[in-house]
């Protein structure tokens, strides 16, 4: 053996580590926090098609867009959605500016605790709660409001911050995605400015990725410096058909997966998988009381019942969280 | 000298080689059709400056936002926005689908090429033409509308196709900015589903990076199929002042530099170079009328006045293009 002939050998060791490092890892499971079964088994079968260059279902990286869901799918939403806690501890905050509150619906019912009189105010009361907490200030000051109610506020049953209560599962998804050349996105119900604060760091979405509801905001120069004041009206609430809308608007081409847990997100999933060429449609299916919660049909956060027929009906993957996740929290390993 | 000693060499340049490929070209010039001068310096003092990692103006990748104008800025506005001159054509294919465009304000103008009745109709009339020339069909229709337009249609000037009459300076900084990581997104008055059909192929920008005005849209199922219907109602508006409030809506991050050439780039301009740290602004202004067009502050088109003025005060590069750049156009060179 000459000099040369025992070289090639470190040197294509060498190129392959250095042109390929997620070649060395292919035999590592992705998704260890997944059990072996069908769901598991249709995520990986449908990210193996689309990626696979010579084959009847490739999708160049460019147009492999996916669309995520956040409050039931990437984190929880019980008792109710995180922004709606985050807005009664806001009012609690600022009572101390607003004494008339103390006999005004529905403040009088959110300082009192009375979820009742709450329930009782509507959409309509609902409304000014959420106008009342999140609209009157720069985006930047609300964007330190949010961070510093992500870094105090806990959640009563886990005494835990809200981010603790992501779902393991689905941040491991989200990174096999982006492994496998996906561009991931949010697409939630949830405000635009509640949820960007936190989704690059906890989901590694960056906030040019995240599409949700919004408030009007206003430019203006204050002492010669320009802001952008948010204003107590909705410029555009993104759920149900309005996803697909948000999708168009933002992304501006059909993904080719989605993700969801409710009802709400039934058109995003009909849209994404009614596009050409292999699509994919999950839901997770909330049915684990112990580890997190169980509801469907009758819950008033996360009521999933039409998109649930039609998952049947289209062969989208439903994930029953009890049987299919081995974690549901990282603090639970 | 043994084995191992020879192969040092070897693996070391295979190793430079694989892992910093840019390092190799570092001597070539980013920028060959901008002139050696004032203006180019400073585009790449500043993304020197913002990309040296231990500098003190270091930006990261993530932050490294940069928003172009398009009209004006990417390509030419001249006669009139070229969106217009589609709406135009549209009106003309689809009138002998309406009689009653024969007699009616502002379809009379635009059948009878009569200019003046058009600029007669206002703002109202414009109105009118873009929502029955951009309205009443899906998404999907749309973009195959535009995309025929675009490969048939040439500008009268130049006898080209409009995608020819593109900025060969400008592509050039849209390469070199996302050579050194940055994100490159458009931000137009124009209509964002006219641009993000030929945005990637001719700038490099993918239709998710890509912000300007837009038409409501409905989502519907046809005969058990989605989709999204345009319908007559302006959305957004994505000028002036609206710039900055699209940028925080779609972006949600504050931009490091931004590239517009009118005053309808200005709050863009002041929202940007506004924010902390190292920041970049520059305008283009149209002083060629020979290889293009000369205007500026009595232009109906890119009326550049308020902009030209606060750039002198505050410092951003203003390009003259008849002394900067090279070629303007790529069929020119």
């Amino acid at each position: 053996m000459n000099i040369r002939t025992k070289t090639i050998p470190i040197i294509l060791t060498l190129f392959f580590y250095l042109a390929s490092p997620m070649k060395l890892q292919a035999n590592a499971d992705p998704l260890p926090s997944w059990k072996d079964g069908p769901s598991k088994q249709a995520i990986v079968t449908f990210v193996t098609a689309v990626t696979e260059k010579n084959g009847t279902d490739y999708v160049p990286p460019a147009e492999r867009i996916a669309v995520f869901d956040n409050d039931g799918t990437l984190w929880s939403e019980k008792p109710v959605y995180f922004q709606l806690l985050f807005a009664i501890d806001r009012i609690k905050t600022l009572s101390p500016q607003h004494p008339e509150w103390k006999t005004q619906q529905p403040f009088k019912a959110v300082l009192k605790n009375d979820i009742d009189a709450l329930a009782a105010s509507g959409k309509k009361g609902l409304f000014e709660l959420i106008m009342a907490s999140h609209a009157g200030m720069t985006t930047d000051a609300f964007e330190q409001i949010v961070m510093e109610w992500l870094a105090t506020a806990k959640h009563s049953r886990f005494n835990r911050p809200y981010t603790d209560l992501v779902f393991q599962p689905m941040l491991e998804l989200l990174d096999y995605l982006r492994a496998n050349g996906f561009k991931t996105f949010i697409v939630s119900g949830g405000g635009i400015e509640f949820m960007r604060p936190f989704t690059e760091k906890v989901y590694g979405v960056p906030p040019e990725q995240v599409i949700g509801s919004s408030i009007k905001t206003k430019y203006e120069l204050r002492d010669g410096k320009p802001v952008l004041v948010r204003l107590p009206e909705i410029f555009f609430f993104d759920d149900k058909t309005e996803k697909p809308v948000g999708i168009q608007k933002f992304i501006g081409r059909r993904p080719v997966a989605a993700f969801g847990n409710s009802d709400g997100d039934l058109q995003m999933l009909q849209w994404t998988t009614s596009g050409k060429g292999k699509r994919f449609g999950l839901i997770v299916h909330h049915t684990d009381a112990e580890r997190e919660w169980a509801y469907n049909r009758e819950s008033h956060v996360g009521k999933l019942d039409k998109a649930l027929v039609e998952a049947g009906e289209k062969g989208w993957t439903v994930v029953d969280m009890k049987k299919d996740w081995k974690v549901i929290y990282a603090f639970q390993k």
